[in-house]
């Protein structure tokens, strides 16, 4: 069997999850090292999941001879540094989203792959999921007709502590999450989106606020060929981890998501009860695997890949505009 | 027992069903006389439910001594004269929603209701639909702490025929659909709406355009408090009749709304398959009734009506500033 | 209008139920007399519906000629009995269920019934409750295919107090709940019962035993042309009434019944939860609306009852050969 | 890492299943050789998985001494005798459900098992389940009070071809369908039933009678306790494979059990609709997984199989009075 030699830097909650399917269920991968700027954490996840190399930077993991490619979860921040010195280095690249945090940073970004003739496929995992996957495909055999309304919730349980926002790694609530749904609203409408409008809110958490972040917001879309929608996003839900879509055509609707984590349903003199998913993790278990594994063959195939730099370029151009409609309290056209 | 004298006026669909209602599930109602400018209709009608009197006008309909309240559900256009007419005759009130197609319309509405010291009632029935009058207790109760998010969305089965349109006695989408979710938004959220922003489409039916109507609509919501929302319109489903709302707060999360017409699911080779609710007069059976049966105890019992001509105004003016938006592509606060 | 005179007797929750709806829901029929054996009973629900008379004894109910048809809502033991009284005096009959506790004496009820030349309806009101109705239909049209396995569960949420045992007036779970079952099993299958096997339990509260009663029953069941079935039957669920029911076809499967109370779903950090609904008076409201409704037009229309006096025996046939199988641990034909 | 040499014997759905969970899920497990009477069959296997040896006998693949443990799926009337051969060859064993068709085969098993000291464990693997695994948890943490009704449904999309029958190769539907349900009743239960009664269908097939089996059946069960039951199932249900069980408590009731393959919920002009799962290797693909990541886990860890050869018996024994039920038309005690 021909293996991939593959290296992961930044080994948080995701990294870990992919250095893990990338040990565990892609035998095509061989995970030759992990990387993290806190090289007590690169050792641990090593010694747990049997990985050869720790290393404590990129740098060093991209000098790697036996490493052709990299999957980049750093902190946000820092993705489209990394992309740059990855493709500078010649290493294929699977990047999380988002791929910047300003379209500045993310053209800078596909400059470099493009220069370097590498291949660079963005983390937009809910592709990969069964149900949206499918969904795409109704789309596209004109189940529900011509899509005309999209929309699209997402909701985390609880938001991160006030340090993580102190830190500055990450961008605002639009860049963070509510990119997930704007990738998927190009992908299911097979459209752009032309202009957005935002309303966003602090009232259950009004610290967030000095940050430049907020707790909720809600962001209508229009479309290029004349369809409309709407994404919300809510960092502090309690209830669990929420994603649903809806698309909504000229011959039916198309409802895609999951709310239940188990399959089990109590009946008490409290009424009826079902737990709900609390991770994004559990959520999407599938859909990383699905993703790392396409990249892996995609790779081995000397094939393009399926989520391409531009996808994760126009997913950022979109939360760029939603954030600067909210600042600026206006609607913003996306070729401002 | 105490009856009240009544008088329907304009028995299209909407108003046939009130005044069978009236006439089948109201003791305390004397239903005396249907109206309507189609002669022919109004004496059906009249024959088909036993009521005695027939008459082609509101202003014969006034005269009556043995009439003490009126049900106006002649169409839109019409509401707010016919009230200002109701009112100068020293009438009770329930007018169906909008209130008004304008705020000027509106306020003079009101104000003749005023001058005349009548009571009058505004037709937004979801509030008496047992799921929507329990959701307003729980959030009132604080189970769901405090509420941040507001959606609903309205989806119709099929848009009315072009005739309609031309005719013009409708106000556009907002008015004449969406000012239901409008109501509750204010009604759930204890708040005020104080901006919103509006996108539309005609995608799917651009022949509407000409007569400065939409298909869909997606308006963005701010909330004086600081909460934010957004509410979904759609005249085209296919599918059914879909009415469905979530309030989204800091403890948890209410959803409200059915989308189900019989308790049955059909499984075949096919898959799963449920029937849909399809017509309003369907979801909202119940909620007409209640509504009708509050007005006519509240009047007999010289009481104030519980949704007021205030609500009915404050509906309609988010409804018109959502149609500022559209057609002037911006945000349109309520103050303006 | 012409109106049917008519008269209830016992007016517990289920007899004041019947007589409400009458009286407001049903203008053809007019509510003469209520009768209880507790007299004041009878007096205060009189008071409460507005009926004119209220009366101590069905004999005293029978001797009125403003009378014509009663319905019989006292306690179950009396059932048979009330009906070969009413049908000696000329009455039309809507008997509840169970038609009788013994064979006997539902033979010696029908019996009475063709002597006198009156009209019997026995109360197997679940055939019109909207999704059993549309049941029937859907499996009528062959959307199912072949019918090959009924299935149907009742559970009631609390059972009753043991005083209620004590009195003896209804006879035992399979007559009081399962016969409900039994009825649908032969209308929906459109098949007659062949032989049962009962498994039966008081492990939540064995001091029914001593009443000759359970808490729980499972009932196979054997059709005629080789279907097979099952009903289950439980006194106190605790988290609400349930009754759901499947046919099993050979082309497909059709599910009816309903879990849910309200529309509502409330999402917090203990999971999604629901309202059940607690009462066979809440879940099957609308069945009893047109089941009395169906009961007054066919009478007055000179008409023959939709579900006969052989209906409700048939059903009282099944339960008490689930009795016999449960008290003599074997299979019971129903023919024996 | 220390690693289980392992082979899989029988290599039709159900192993290939187990020896691609082994090769590419299960890193602990070193899957040697895969074995098939069809020779073809088990080097077709072994190319596609790249398994290093593909045998045409249990004895062939019994002779290696890499091989420590073995997995049986070979056709379930060779279970048993496989069980003899794998333990007199000192291996330890997974074995398909069940156990073995009759009881004399299933006890000469387990004296084989006990002679040579090697460890059993018997292929119930809904208990591997997340869902099943979990209402475990909840009936132990007393969630639900004390179980009184055990209830079960099992319906296959398609039956097997009649050539299936003809081969004789497994048991009647109690052993080859019924049997996972028997288990559940008796772990979640945490009880041994005492008493089985069964009613049988051939309506839609009546061919498969002259092979001594049936397409449907209703199993009652007496637990020793004073609990009850019921099992149903059933093998051409034409809309997918639907397990779904229901646990009856003094205090509540907990359901277990999905519908539904994908997430998506598509409305049209017909209806809502959903796909359902088809098929017990993607209902359970999660439970397989797990039970032979536990299997494989406990030998190298020198412990106790979870789901012991005795579990195996009594399902089989559960089964095997079932069947005898249906012969003899009675109900059967277990310790007849």
């Amino acid at each position: 069997m021909k293996r991939l030699g593959i290296g992961v830097v930044g080994v948080g909650d995701m990294g870990r999850r992919h250095a893990e399917n990338l040990r565990r269920l892609i035998p095509q991968a061989n995970l030759v090292a992990v990387a993290d700027a806190d090289a007590q954490r690169a050792r641990r996840v090593a010694a747990e999941l049997e990985v050869e190399h720790a290393l404590n930077s990129l740098e060093a993991l991209l000098e790697r001879k036996d490493i052709q490619a990299v999957v980049i979860t750093s902190p946000d921040k820092f993705h489209a540094g990394a992309v740059q010195l990855a493709a500078a280095a010649g290493k294929d690249i699977l990047c999380e989203k988002p791929l910047a945090l300003t379209l500045k940073d993310a053209d800078a970004a596909l400059a470099a792959v493009d220069k370097s003739h590498v291949r660079l496929q963005v983390g937009h995992m809910r592709r990969y999921d069964p149900a949206y996957a499918d969904a795409k495909k109704r789309i596209e055999s004109g189940e529900i007709g011509e899509p005309i309304i999209f929309k699209s919730i997402g909701r985390d349980q609880n938001a991160p502590p006030l340090s993580h926002y102190q830190a500055g790694l990450s961008g605002m609530l639009f860049l963070s999450s509510s990119v997930h749904d704007f990738d998927l609203a190009r992908w299911l409408m097979n459209d752009e989106v032309s202009e957005v409008h935002a309303y966003t809110s602090v009232l259950t958490r009004p610290e967030v606020a000095q940050f430049g972040d907020i707790v909720a917001g809600v962001v209508n879309l229009r479309f290029e060929r004349g369809a409309i929608g709407g994404v919300e996003s809510f960092v502090q839900c309690q209830y669990g981890y929420d994603v649903r879509t809806e698309i909504v055509g000229s011959k039916g609707t198309l409802m895609v998501g999951r709310l239940l984590r188990t399959e089990e349903f109590v009946l008490t003199g409290e009424g009826g009860r079902q737990d709900i998913v609390d991770h994004f993790l559990v959520r999407f278990a599938d859909a990383y695997v699905l993703e790392l594994r396409d990249f892996v063959e995609t790779i081995l195939a000397d094939g393009a890949p399926r989520v391409t730099g531009q996808d994760g370029r126009r997913a950022v151009a979109i939360a760029v505009a939603a954030q600067r409609s909210y600042r600026e309290s206006r609607p913003v056209a996306l070729d401002e």
